[in-house]
């Protein structure tokens, strides 16, 4: 276990910790208190990290994805469609006028736009309640602007599903998915600010 | 209280909690346990829920915001900047390669892109870790994919400016900062998914 620490420089402490909480599968047992790793383990070990750090998920979520990942009866597109909702904290508004009128809001865009409607999605509901919060706070301006964010986000699902590609090579497109959605936020919304810091910059001097 | 609770669908406990952190400031006293409410509680209070609801904000990161929000003498383009990196949680890596290299391929990025070099920014230290991340958990096909996210990620800005607009109107500029960073960037990364949902259907059917 010293040199799977040392090859994911992850500390033993918390492989052991990863092990009890069944991310991560125990050694083959070589004799006591010895046990063999693979490179799998070695790549769960990255893929579980990389989650918890950057995809800011917590052990139960990853814990349920990664039972999806390793059920092969599970369907491809199924599969990465939970995956994606897996990666996805719902965080619902309380009944009431901002919540219709966002949830029209929505409505009126995906069919704008041509994106499937399924009320169940947790994206679905994390939306209309962003929505109503930004009604709510009197962000109306950004309501506004609906449409162009959603016309730039669209263009980063053609990236997304560009790199997922052949959906064959199932872990792979599972692992692209996870990675893409959790730490791909991450990605986008530095990148978002990096171009604010310059665009504001050129607008105020 | 029983008011202000009403007006804004906060409980009053979390309003005394609220207050009691310094998130917003106490009503005027009108008489033993009576004290006067204006607009801008009411204000102030959805603005505070919403950053720790859709914004993810911790109350530490929202009182420093709060304090900058309220300090006149904060020039209007440095408030903005701050009330940004306030938004903007840190996540480093470890020295090591993975950074090194991360580092050069953002650094190519930013120069292609004319964007601004700050590597203090937390956005810059962030988006730093998360290249790391991807090149070690072997998602070398999203790093090849990063001068379009860039591209996606300018047009998100690109709005996101044209939002703020007149920045003489001081507290509208940093309210839109904050609630645009921290609630657009859940925004954003539901309408990904919203769209990633379609362009999946419709690549595999």
């Amino acid at each position: 276990m010293a040199e799977l620490s040392e090859k994911t420089g992850i500390p033993v402490p918390t492989i052991k910790y990863y092990i009890r909480e069944n991310l991560v599968a125990p050694g083959r047992p070589t004799g006591r208190n010895q046990a063999d790793y693979s490179d799998e383990h070695v790549r769960r070990l990255k893929l579980v990290r990389a989650m918890i750090e950057y995809g800011g998920l917590s052990i139960a979520v990853i814990r349920d994805l990664i039972v999806r990942i390793d059920n092969p009866e599970l369907e491809a597109f199924d599969l990465l469609g939970a995956a994606q909702q897996t990666v996805t904290q719902v965080k619902d508004v309380p009944p009431g006028p901002y919540r219709d009128s966002a949830e029209r809001r929505l409505r009126d865009l995906l069919a704008k736009r041509g994106w499937r409607l399924r009320t169940g999605d947790p994206a679905y509901r994390t939306a209309v309640g962003v929505l109503a919060t930004l009604d709510e706070v009197g962000r109306q301006d950004m309501l506004e602007a609906l449409d162009d964010y959603a016309e730039a986000a669209e263009r980063f699902a053609e990236i997304d599903l560009s790199l997922v590609g052949d959906v064959s090579d199932r872990e792979r497109a599972v692992e692209i998915v996870v990675i893409g959605t959790a730490v791909g936020d991450t990605l986008i919304a530095m990148l978002r600010r990096l171009a604010q810091a310059t665009l504001g910059e050129r607008l105020h001097t």
